[in-house]
């Protein structure tokens, strides 16, 4: 079942007042896509980031990711800088899937490490608190939120 | 500092390359402000997610909130539902606070708690796996939600 399919049943379940949340399908579905997602982008201006994600991608069992170098800067004036440099690597490549890490709202709330796929939709998350409360380096929050990510849908290393 | 003077300072540092990060004076400023909301509403169809929320308030010396009992059913045709939820709490209320629970992203992506400020600023937030992943009780994954979004930001119980 595509994802347009199963987001039309899910919502008509809620108009309907029958939805009792997440399936296992649409969970196995989520999966799938990433699985098959062969075009893997990360925004960021340098490596950092790319190096620790693709080492989580691998330990999956996954197709690794490549930069996608551009200035994301402009994405802290958003509500939701993490998702507004998500849309911009999505909008200026032929991704399929997009992994994409920024602040989760205003300055303070810490970092949100989301999933897109390729017409915007998010498709999972991993949240760290700020670098001032964990005082962890950035490669272990990077690594720590990209597992919680993957395994809040099921996958398992 | 009011947020809004945090908010233009942190883009200041973005736009010049001179951001590391947030700080503990953000974070204080988010704290601040959750302690001295007073009206603080949960969208909610029934009082089960409030009662579990309001214990955690409590725990962490906050003001309870109140449910405000609107249909949210429409949110799920949103792209971050439990955004939309807080939206239309923000919308159709006098609210300083809101905290809204809902699916994260698509069908199978998991559930989002979230607290916005009286604009609609995203100030935190807590995330769980879909409950065909967690198996726990809704009220469990509700209360780790709240601590979650509340721990992140530097509360202690």
């Amino acid at each position: 079942m595509a994802f347009e399919k199963m987001i039309k049943n899910a919502f008509e379940e809620s108009e309907n007042n029958c939805r009792f949340g997440d399936t296992l399908e649409e969970i196995k579905e989520i999966q799938d896509y990433i699985k098959n997602a062969q075009k893997i982008y990360i925004p960021n201006k340098n490596g950092i980031k790319v190096k620790v994600l693709n080492q989580v991608l691998s330990e999956y069992n996954l197709h690794t990711a490549e930069i996608l170098h551009i200035n994301t800067n402009i994405a802290d004036t958003s509500r939701i800088p993490a998702l507004a440099k998500a849309y911009m690597a999505l909008d200026q490549s032929d991704a399929d899937l997009i992994i994409a890490r920024g602040r989760l709202g205003i300055p303070g709330s810490g970092s949100l490490l989301i999933f897109i796929d390729n017409k915007g939709r998010i498709l999972t998350c991993g949240t760290s608190p700020s670098h001032a409360i964990h005082q962890k380096p950035i490669e272990e929050a990077v690594y720590n939120e990209a597992c919680e990510a993957l395994e809040k849908i099921g996958f398992e290393k």
